[in-house]
């Protein structure tokens, strides 16, 4: 709990960043953070806001990514980010549980825990994983989801919207996607994010070549050989690199562990130390080992 | 959520396991899990329980590590576990907020999350980390302890509840340490842990040798290269491994988010799949990336 | 928090009471309680079981009772009412969010929270209050109904499943609620109930000399003119009085108010003693005024 | 979920009233509010503030009034509040734990959850009610008090800032506590609130005669023959009416649960209607009933 409190508002400061990156265009970076060590990475590493990733929430709670997070599950994430750093904090909200009331509940509750935005995407309820091969996901009906960003807007006039639409990962054309976008900018989204899974990340230049709206987002999940340069001068203004810290922690935990249990103890060169995990919150604590 | 209810309670299968870690001398091996992701881990890697680990937990929370955790920070934390794997729950409560009655509610709110153990240390309120070189730690007083292990275990009967003796953290004698763990003993704790930060692990070895009441436990943090059938032999029933994975966790996000901001890109060998995300709670979960 | 652990899991007794009203044609009797206040006095006034009221906690919430309580908001009521007493809780959960994943999360919070039955509906999500008349209210598909039954089953098997209908409640037909009853009987209800508006009390008087099977339970909001006796001789074998302490208290702190925006003062015979409020968790607190 | 987002912050608003409480002579008055329904309640009152009471949330909890809350119990109830009301809302925490990070995660976490200010009191840790017979309170070191009050600003810079002293509470004289409330002015705090018992009123009267500094706060419950002007004329600038609310609750539920054991029905003149309950948090809701 280091963090001086700023003068401006979490959702000022992120479109103060929007601003700057529509001149440089050079996007907004945002990272996923599913606690406070994450959080602190990011900080450490330069990255101008954090993400809150249904996905990554999901996993640490031990619930499947299928409509199950509430508002406070993701409000707790948001006030640990928060305790580490100032850094504007957008949070993932999937289809808000699917209804103008619960739209307002998220926007109110995730306003109220410091959030500077939400992302509410139009999956039917109940939504599975973007990237899951499971199941069929279909689409909510546009007035719903209009409605959602009316009563989320209500609820939380603070709050930047970033509205998303899943057609292309519904298999639903380019038209229908802008489509979609047109429409939840006019329902008073400030920002769009038309996702895609097209891994040649054709799909998602050419929605940012026909977009001429609010300030567009984009999710490179399966396509980040588009660096941040490719993607400004795209058109994209804020780029959400959405679970990669979770997947490098899952990906290290495994190691670690399977380290220890081949040889009975864990390789030191694989662990930060003792001291370092006490900086998380604390950066002037210091460990004798 | 895919575990099936176990017939046997969490602490009744705790209480077996350090049964059977007496036959076999070779002790229960228990790892630090801050959220569902680390228990999923833990669990792939045959570990046999389970730590909640104040520092990990803090850090994750933003917090520092200065007693600062309530009992629904750390029931949430057990009940993501739980969803995740039936490993039994170890609950490191520092010293309880110190009194009588904050430890009857840390036992009755971690005994509904579902935690087997809980751990219950003497350090004097308001504690610091064991490791901490910034302030000097006192004990409790014996009869405030003793009177907390009391509370504890009345208000929540079927918790196994183990005593952890700072002294030598402090600067105290083997003697002191004893004597306080024989006291936490009559006073009805089920298991003891002379806590050391002696790297050369001869401290501990000491306690094993001159102990001889119920189950004891260790931390092998700061001598890991006593393995687990050293401290077998040595007479530890339980061995704590207690912040590893946050550590090794904590170092990969680093390395991932440099490697990032030096190529703009993360390197793919880094990170785990989306789906091994998925993974984490919906074991089947399939991605299409 | 002076509760003694009973031998006897929550479910077990609830299971138990319910055996008895079968033999002793007197329904067992729970009351809503939103708090441990509202469970104290429940206690004292020998009640049975509690209830936590959708209804009721929304209200304490500030939220509309429109399908927005997730099952943290439910579960912390679940501990608070059993930091005071041990009788058997019974949770209202709606629709459980109208999915089989989000009845199977209902399910295992609340298992995990110590309450002894859920109460799962069949309204279509999102659902509005019974007795609402802003809005048309739709049934849930059936299938979905036995679906999220077994999945809750599942992930919470020790837990009394209660299933209701809203059949009557929407329009429907007495056959049709029965039909619906027998359903998820067969999908493994452990009780059913028949939701009714109609004030005369017929309606619940035909449904339970129709019904044949599991145990059946009644909310008599509607019909407070047939008492224990005569629900107990038609067949109902439990009663929820699901918010009258919550009216009771929405009434009198009207009245405290409102004597003290006319006078200045409060009026003493209105309020019970500070040391009355002290003593809903410490039997024993005495104070000085 | 029905409140405006109001343009200044909460905190602005109470300073804003306390100011026009100096010219008009007629205090701010806060009543306790332990959920929605109870601040509905202040709101159509016409109260001009909320206050967060330890004894009534601890009461609501379950919890022994014994410095048991955290700042999630707190936060969670301030959150329900804002969602039916924009009044200003007051916390009170207690000694806050008693050191100055726990003083920190509670001023962050409550202005987080959007409150105006806190109440940090002087007692020393553990507290236990100021008004229990049971037990000797000591005063904590004014050093440490003081310490508090900063790490407390620190970590949330725009909360109004009481502080109370327990002196006379605790038997010390008119000038130790006037001489602890001149140490919290120069560390910081915003107000002072010397707590007294004296049934007579004379001694608050004393206080306000002899005070010269930062506005000053009373909690009248032991002399609630004081009115607001007679308060006002003494030099008061905001009266806490601490738990009338829940005193008027519980008393009337004791009364509801009563008639129903003794004639097996609720008295519906004793009852707020179902409508009543739905418009806490709906207010245009229509019931059937």
């Amino acid at each position: 709990m280091t963090t001086a409190v700023s003068p401006i508002s979490p959702a000022g400061r992120l479109r103060a960043a929007l601003g700057d990156a529509t001149s440089s265009r050079l996007p907004v970076q945002a990272i996923g953070a599913v606690n406070a060590m994450a959080a602190r990475v990011a900080a450490e590493a330069g990255f101008d806001a954090l993400w809150v990733s249904g996905l990554e929430v999901s996993a640490a709670c031990g619930l499947p990514d299928e409509n199950l997070l509430g508002s406070r599950d993701l409000a707790d994430v948001v006030t640990s980010l928060r305790r580490v750093t100032d850094l504007p904090v957008i949070v993932d909200v999937d289809n808000a549980a699917g209804t103008g009331p619960s739209a307002a509940r998220y926007g109110f509750d995730l306003l109220t825990a410091g959030a500077a935005a939400v992302c509410l995407e139009d999956s039917r309820y109940p939504k599975c994983n973007s990237f899951s091969e499971h199941r069929a996901q279909g689409l909510a009906d546009t007035a719903a989801v209009c409605e959602q960003i009316k009563e989320l807007r209500a609820a939380a006039p603070e709050l930047l919207l970033i509205a998303r639409t899943e057609t292309l990962i519904c298999g639903g054309s380019m038209d229908d996607a802008l489509a979609r976008a047109e429409l939840y900018e006019a329902a008073g989204a400030d920002a769009v994010l038309p996702h895609s899974k097209d891994i040649s990340g054709r799909e998602a230049l050419e929605a940012a070549r026909r977009w001429g709206g609010v300030p567009l987002v984009t999710v490179p999940t399966a396509f980040p050989h588009l660096d941040r340069r490719l993607l400004g001068e795209a058109g994209f203004r804020l780029a959400i690199y959405a679970n990669q810290l979770s997947r490098a922690a899952l990906a290290a935990m495994r190691g670690a562990a399977g380290a220890f249990r081949a040889t009975g103890a864990f390789r030191a060169d694989q662990l930060a130390g003792v001291q370092d995990l006490m900086r998380v919150a604390a950066p002037d604590a210091r460990a004798c080992l």
